[in-house]
């Protein structure tokens, strides 16, 4: 199933592309394990995360940090002592979230079946990710996406 | 926006995420451009591949022969010759593409818009990533996202 010719000239010059960049901060397995458990344990504080995820308090503070630079968390203190620290999931960082489900999906599907499913909360139906064309509002499959370049010639 | 209590017990055990094992599959900026060239380009040649990404041929060999061992990509012989060989992506490869749109996604809003938009082939529409809920069928917000363990007790 190859798409030859449908984009014309280089696509990715510089290959800034979003996904590679997207990844960049958070492709790591620890980085996506801590997210994962603050978007849906709600973990926010360092000895949360340690409990939770049994992960070295070095790596934890790099982490935590390099989200907090990236815009993905934000501090806050909730007490008097240096301790008394949270690391909140800003907006960005908790709309990480459809990526974290899609990657989910994935893996469940050709990796292996992963331990969580999602739920749609009050309805308690199965969340799912899906590719959705917004103009004719139908399910699109990946054999009918094409990449194109943003405000460049169609093919 | 915090979910305590929502998940009982622990729910990653063992960090058996399958968003973490898709990561550990392509989560590498290399990787993910090379699957990116595959599917949107239908690039297949190692020449196409170099030529396009302009990618090191050693870390190209390498990160190509990982994605045949891991079932993303597999090999066919076109010709004679010990080089005539494409590397094509398999349904696991191709099924991808919803993460790969849902990373790019994310990165267009957060870090900062890349060069590549995804149009629905026919309709000329914008293909994007949706949270859905299978039973009810509405578009899900990741604040009403519960993740559950699998075949587990419910909150």
């Amino acid at each position: 199933m190859h798409y030859p010719g449908v984009v014309l000239g280089r696509l990715y010059e510089g290959q800034e592309c979003s996904a590679a960049r997207a990844l960049e901060l958070v492709g790591e397995r620890w980085s996506l394990l801590i997210l994962r458990d603050a978007m849906f344990r709600g973990s926010t504080r360092f000895s949360q995360f340690t409990q939770s995820l049994q992960i070295a308090t070095n790596i934890l503070a790099k982490r935590l940090a390099s989200f907090v630079e990236a815009g993905l968390m934000e501090v806050r203190q909730y007490g008097p002592r240096a301790d008394d620290r949270e690391y909140v999931l800003t907006q960005m960082g908790l709309d990480f979230m459809p990526a974290v489900i899609a990657l989910t999906e994935w893996g469940d599907r050709w990796v292996g079946p992963g331990p969580v499913v999602f739920e749609h909360r009050g309805c308690g139906g199965h969340v799912e990710s899906k590719l959705v064309c917004k103009d004719c509002g139908k399910a699109v499959r990946p054999g009918s996406v094409a990449a194109l370049r943003r405000n460049g010639p169609r093919p």
